[in-house]
């Protein structure tokens, strides 16, 4: 665990994930991890040192990341922090005013937490905190 | 430099920066870089580790980051990759057919070269390489 905030991943929303991955694999020389189902949409994480990008491909127009890619096009759609202390930090968020999404963090990927802050308070940016 | 690409900074295009800074500030305790003012644009660069998240406020619609704006509303821009070899990469774009915005790398801040890979040929994702 950091003692100062890092990236821990970016996610990109896309269309198609075999053309996304091959700018990755051709270019960069990156192996992809193992592809995961989450909530309609399948995650592929490339690891970038510590931190990740995932590739989001949404199945259904109505999960999170096919709305987002149905309104906006394909970019990118949210960063995640990786924070010293979770806890902490989401008192923080309360403090200044911040909504988030999870009021209560939960548990993510690799059996970390995570909770979300909502964008309307972060000018339209979607935030992920994570421990 | 890392023998392996790495994120070297995530670009988040704002329409206000001290809004956007308040939040990396008063929950996450960053401390910004000075502002920098390139392409019409002022970019308050954040540290997170080895890599920076840029928050971007442009002065003026017609920057590249004005246009993002005002097309799209606030959001993450673009990704830049530190890569070992940003010739040899900038090649392996050539030959896989990746459109590149700079075929010549120009400077970019601190000293480094930079190239950006037209967002066309990458499915709408503006992707930036530097050594």
């Amino acid at each position: 665990m950091p003692d100062r905030p890092r990236i821990a991943h970016v996610g990109i929303a896309v269309a198609d994930l075999e053309v996304a991955l091959a700018f990755y694999r051709d270019v960069l020389g990156i192996v992809p991890h193992p592809p995961e189902i989450v909530d309609g949409t399948t995650i592929l994480a490339l690891p970038f040192g510590e931190a990740e990008v995932e590739l989001m491909a949404p199945h259904d127009e109505d999960s999170p990341v096919g709305k987002f890619l149905a309104k906006r096009g394909p970019g990118i759609h949210h960063i995640c922090y990786r924070v010293p202390d979770l806890d902490a930090a989401i008192q923080a968020c309360r403090e200044a005013g911040y909504r988030l999404v999870d009021e209560i963090p939960r548990a993510g990927a690799a059996g970390r937490r995570i909770a979300f802050i909502h964008p309307k308070s972060t000018a339209g940016i979607l935030l992920e905190l994570t421990d």
